[in-house]
C-alpha cells in the first residue's frame, strides 16, 4: 500500500535531501560511531513534520502504540531488528514479559500488542503478556478485532524477580510510559533486563530534556552535513512551574513566545519564507492527553487559553504544570486532501518501518494526535533504500531515507537524554 | 511479484514444517546459542532441494553471485543486515574494497556486483571494486544493463595492506571463489579484515567437509525437534583421489554407489515413498563447472560418464579428482511448468531473501545449474515471518520459514567448516 504522497517540492528541504542521498556512506558511519558510545533505546517512535523548508521531530515516543500500522512486509526487518537487540542484551533467553500500557484498551491497541508478540517470538522468544495492574487478580481474554485472542495475566513479584505464574522471564519489556507513576512491582528489579528503563517513563521523563539533547545531536549532525541545524531543530524554551491561573507564570510564557516568535521571523527571512511563524504551548511531561495551543500573537494568549490546553485528566493534580514553548512546524504533506505527518518506528539502532498520522479536520499547523486520526502504511520497503539510485527529477518524490535519518536522529537524542538522567549514572563513568 | 508455487502438499515436510512454525521461539533461541559459539560466514547462497518428503540442502555457496535475484523489497533486510556484520567486525570502517569473480563478466554478474555496491554503500561504507587479475594495468569501466556503470581499479599490494590508488579498505570483501587459487595480492594480509577467509575458496574448500559438518549440525538441531535427521540431511560419501579412467577408481565410486542406493531404498520403505532412489556423483572441488552425474543402477556407470561427469574445463590438469556420491534428492516444486529449487540467501546470521533458479528443459533430480537457468525472486517479505499465524489449510503453502531454517543449518556449517579448517586455528584455543 502506498500513500498517495503529496509534498511540496521546492526549497531548502530539496537541497537537504539531496545532500543526504550523497552522504549515505558519510552519515551511516557516523550512525555507526555514535553507536559504539551510545546505547540505543529498545524502541521507538518519533513523529515529524515536513514544513517542505525544514524537517524536524516533535515528539519522541519511548514507548510506541502503533506498530500494527506497518505494513506487514516490513515485518521481517523489525524481526530482524529484535534479533539484533536480543542478541545484545541477554543471548541465553528464553521467555520475554511484555507490560501493556494500563491507558489503552482501544482494538488498535490490542493489534499492536498482538504485533509486538509476533516480533519477538519470531525473534526466538516465548512471549507473556503481565499487566501492572494491581487489580487484575486472574488472567484476562482480550479479543483482538481479527478473533485473536491475547492473554494478560497477573503481574507476580517475588522478592528479587518478576513473572507471571510459571514464568520467569530473562527480559521485562515496557509499553506502559509510566505516566500515573511506577508500579511496585516494576521498582528495584536489578536481576532482569528492564527496557525501556524506569526513567524513560514520564513519571521522571521531560520533553524539555528531550529537546535539550536533541539540539545537541542535530548540531554535531549538522556540522557533519555542513548545514545550518535550523534545517532539522525545532527551537524549545522552557517555564519551570507554571500556575497557568496567575499572571506570572502567563508572563513567563507570553515572554517566551515573544522571543521565539521573533527568532523565528529571522530565519523566516533569512530562508526568504513567506509563512506565518507560530509556537505551540504544551505540558512538560507527556502522556497526558493535555492539549496544545497554537501560537500566532502572544496577544491572543490568556490565562483561560493556557489553561484549557494544560487541563489534565481527572485525579490528577490541577493548576500546576511544568511547560514547554516551542517553534511551531507545520507540515505540508497530504493524502487525499487530510493532512498528514509521518511516524518513524525504530527497534534498537535499526528503523523497522513507518506509516502516516492522517487527519481529516485538523490543519497543517495543529497537531494531529486525536482519538479522530487514521494511519496509513509508509512504504518504506523500497524507500528506505532506493532513493540514491534515482536520478534526480527522474523518480517519485521519495522522503524515505531522510525521514529515518531524522528519526534516527531523535532516538540517539534520547539515548543521550536517558544517559543523563540516569539515576544509577555511575555505572556509566 | 510472487512465483506461481507449486508443491506437493503431502507427506512427512507437511509435519516437518508444522513442527518447525510451532517451534519459532525454540529454533531461533537455538540458532542464537550456536552463533555465541560460532561465527556466521560473511554471506552465503545455500541451494536447497523439496523433494515433497524431505528438504535438505544441496549446495552451500560461500562466495554468492545472485543477490540480483532477490526483490528489491527485501533490499533494507539486507542492508540492516550488513549493517549489523561491519558494526562487529569493523565499526569505525570508512571503506571497504570489494574483489569481483575472475570468471564472471555476465550481464547478470554485474546487476549482482551493483547489488553488493548498493548494499554496503547503504551499510554505510564507501565502496570500490578491485581486481584480482594483474593483467589489469588501468581501471576498467563496465557497461551494466540499467546504464550504470562500474569501474574495477586494478589491486594495489603495499607490504602488509591492500587496496587501490588513494583507496586504504579496513576490510576486503571477496566475490571470487578462487578456484584457480589464491592470487598473490591476497596472500599474507594480517592488518586488514579479509572476508571469507581464504580458507573457504575452492582452492582449499572441499564440498564432502561440508556435509560432514552440515551432519554434525542436522543431527544437533533434529535431537531439538525431535525428528529423523534424513529428513533434512542427505547422505554423503566420498572417494579421496580417482582416477575416473582407472577400474580401481570406478570400483570405488561404483561401491559408494550401491551402499547408498541400498541406504536409501531402506529409507523410502520406511516413509513408503514410492519413488526410485538415485545418487549423484560430482567432484568433490566446487567453481570448475563440471557436471553431475545422476546414477539409478550401479550398472549404468562406467569409466566413460564418469570421466565426462567429472571432465575439467581446459587448462587444468585432467584424470584425477576428488570424488563425491551424495543421495539424490528430487525437487518437487514447479513453476509454470518448469522445474525450480529454491535458493536462500544471508549476510551474517540473518536471511536476507531467496529466489527460485527455474530451468525448463531439466528433471526434477537433475542439476538446474546451467546458463539456460532463469531465476524469479521469493516473495519472502511476508512469509518469512507469517505461516506461524496462519491457521493450517487456511493459507497457500508457505514454505518460506522452513526455507529460511534449512538455509541457515547449511550456512552454520559452513561455519563449522571454515573453523575446522582455518589453518590458523590455534586462535581458536
Amino acid at each position: 500500500m502506498v500513500p498517495n504522497l503529496v509534498t511540496a517540492l521546492t526549497g531548502p528541504i530539496n537541497e537537504l535531501e539531496q545532500r543526504m542521498l550523497e552522504s549515505v556512506p558519510a552519515i551511516e558511519r557516523w550512525f555507526r560511531l555514535e553507536w559504539m558510545e551510545h546505547t540505543p533505546t529498545f524502541y521507538c517512535a518519533v513523529d515529524l513534520r515536513n514544513a517542505g523548508y525544514r524537517l524536524t521531530p516533535v515528539d519522541t515516543d519511548l514507548f510506541p502504540e502503533g506498530f500494527n500500522h506497518l505494513t506487514p512486509q516490513m515485518l521481517p526487518l523489525a524481526v530482524q531488528a529484535a534479533m539484533a537487540a536480543i542478541e545484545k542484551i541477554c543471548p541465553e533467553a528464553k521467555n520475554l514479559l511484555l507490560v501493556p500500557s494500563r491507558h489503552c484498551e482501544s482494538a488498535s491497541y490490542l493489534e499492536h500488542l498482538q504485533r509486538l508478540v509476533q516480533i519477538f517470538t519470531h525473534a526466538g522468544l516465548n512471549v507473556r503478556l503481565g499487566s501492572a495492574d494491581p487489580g487484575l487478580a486472574a488472567p484476562q481474554v482480550l479479543k483482538a478485532p481479527d478473533g485473536g485472542e491475547l492473554v494478560v495475566e497477573p503481574l507476580l513479584r517475588q522478592r528479587t524477580r518478576l513473572g507471571l505464574k510459571d514464568f520467569d522471564p530473562c527480559t521485562i519489556l515496557l509499553n506502559d510510559d509510566l505516566r500515573a507513576g511506577v508500579p511496585r512491582a516494576l521498582q528495584n528489579l536489578y536481576e532482569q533486563y528492564l527496557l525501556p528503563p524506569l526513567h524513560a517513563g514520564w513519571a521522571t521523563r521531560r520533553k524539555s530534556r528531550h529537546f535539550r539533547s536533541y539540539e545537541e545531536v542535530a548540531k554535531k549532525f549538522s556540522k557533519l552535513m555542513g548545514m545550518d541545524p535550523w534545517l532539522i531543530n525545532p527551537m524549545v524554551a522552557h517555564c519551570g512551574e507554571v500556575d497557568a491561573g496567575s499572571e506570572q507564570g502567563l508572563e513567563c510564557v507570553r515572554a517566551h513566545c515573544e522571543t521565539m516568535l521573533a527568532k523565528q521571523r529571522r530565519k523566516f527571512k533569512e530562508y526568504a519564507i513567506a509563512e506565518r511563524p507560530f509556537v505551540v504551548v504544551k505540558a512538560d511531561v507527556g502522556g497526558l492527553g493535555a492539549g496544545v495551543l497554537t501560537v500566532r500573537d502572544v496577544r491572543e494568549l490568556d490565562g483561560e487559553r493556557l489553561q484549557r490546553a494544560l487541563a489534565r485528566p481527572q485525579g490528577l493534580e490541577p493548576g500546576v504544570s511544568e511547560v514547554i514553548i516551542q517553534e511551531g512546524v507545520p507540515t505540508c504533506e497530504r493524502i487525499e486532501d487530510a493532512t498528514a505527518e509521518p511516524v518513524v518506528c525504530t527497534i534498537d539502532r535499526y528503523v523497522v518501518g513507518g506509516y502516516y498520522r492522517v487527519h481529516d479536520g485538523r490543519g497543517s499547523d495543529e497537531s494531529l494526535q486525536s482519538p479522530q486520526a487514521r494511519y496509513v502504511p509508509l512504504a518504506f520497503a523500497e524507500g528506505h533504500l532506493l532513493p540514491a539510485r534515482a536520478k534526480t527529477g527522474a523518480s517519485a518524490p521519495n522522503r524515505f531515507y531522510m525521514y529515518g535519518v531524522i528519526g534516527r536522529l531523535a532516538m540517539l537524542a534520547a539515548a543521550y537524554e536517558l544517559e543523563a538522567t540516569d539515576p544509577d549514572a555511575e555505572d556509566y563513568a
